[in-house]
């Protein structure tokens, strides 16, 4: 069952990045703060299709840090593990230390 | 009956993978997992026509193993057996092992 | 009263095959395998025009046994006979023995 | 009042046939016969804008005998008489004995 | 008050005719007649943009009398005058004697 | 607080020009009128971009008297002043006496 | 958790900037002020894709004063810093001296 997947035109596959809980500090999370998720890029498709046919290439690549939109997303189990597929278009930016 | 199929524009006919009923191991799959389909491709259109008229091959081949959405696709039953046709722009990814 | 109609731009013009009754085998028909029909392609139209205008000759040609959706199609009647009326986006694929 | 109509971009100007009464044979038409009408082309506009902002030609021609969709197109009186305006797009094809 | 409007892009200023009311042959117009609408064009737009931003030039001139759809159009009161800005694309066609 | 705003794209902003009260005629303006209003271009964007990512001029200019549609625009408040931005396609004409 | 944006396509973070309170006049800001907002750009997303799969660069840059409108915009948390997201095509100008 522990399959690859390689996303098809401009899909992006995105393992979500869970919040430090921050238990230690004792510190609970606002509700609002857990609607904005990142992840990080798994595996990136070929990219979609322009009016000619060629393919324009995602400008993310795998191990890229990204924000991602509050809703949106195909849930996808591979494995044990759960990913997301997101369009190119959906994801909102990538994060830098 | 038992007629081939060959699929118009960017269809591509899909024979639906079952998943291994596991019932061996006693253990039952959460209905969350049996929402995400996966499928072998049978037969594959001559592609999409562009803003030109010219056709844009399918990205998918024959016994390409691919990850199907969870809604979508039309039934088809050719001869005793019941296949799928999807668009190509549906079809989240290839599978492999 | 006895017409004969050329389809305009991508129309397709499709006498219905009604599928073998069976009544000889004693099987009946289940009610989902109702759903999804074939055809015989009749006439069909010069082809849609691109964005210049000029003409995408249709894919399919007079003879052509097509898979025909659930739903669509316009029902017309000429002589004495019934026809449907589908786009060429709407025809499924061509049925091969 | 009794004017003449040159019809605008792709519209054509078309009068209903209706269709023979038949009471010499003391035949009654059933309901769904009535709701697919035929008409002759009077007047044709000189045809949809491209992309460029030329003219498309219409694809129907003046005398012609066409079939028309069940719903749709703009009821125009002229003089005395009524007609009816449609777009190319919506005409289903032409009528030939 | 009294001023001129220079329609912008491909909008058409055009001033309705109202239809002779006939009494002095003590006819009265059908309900359905009034719902067509001719009228004369006093103004007309330098055309709408094409998908390179050039202009596309309205196809309808100054005095073209013109057959107005049902419903569309914007009531505009210049001066004491009443007059209606219809779009190129909606305007039927031009109406000769 | 007292900013100036340079539009984006095709935006156009507008001060809108209040009908003078005319009670010294003593005549009450019927409510029809108070629907189309006029203004006065106060500053205008550098166009919007067409398929190719080029701009493309916007035809009103500072200082033209406009007719607004009835609908639409956004309130902006600039220091003490309201003004009104419109897109260009949104805007109905030039007024000139 | 303090990381940095890079927007992606033609997205833009702003950082929305806060009306002075004027108790120190004692006014109050009616109701309607508070639903025009401006803001700072922060960053910028490298831009949307044209037809051909180029990108057209964003006309905003880091620190251009901006006009927002009423509604949209995504509400991004960096660190403990608010900012929203907004799409190029959504800010309404840039606001200056």
């Amino acid at each position: 069952m522990a399959k690859r997947l390689i996303p098809s035109l401009n899909r992006v596959l995105i393992e979500k990045i869970l919040p430090p809980s921050k238990t230690n500090l004792g510190i609970l999370l606002p509700e609002k703060t857990s609607k904005l998720n990142s992840g990080k890029v798994v595996a990136v498709g070929p990219g979609a299709r322009d009016k000619k046919g060629n393919l324009t290439p995602v400008s993310f690549k795998e191990g890229d840090s990204v924000l991602l939109p509050e809703y949106g997303g195909t849930e996808v189990k591979l494995g044990e593990k759960e990913y997301y597929l997101f369009r190119e278009d959906d994801i909102l930016g990538t994060l830098h230390d």
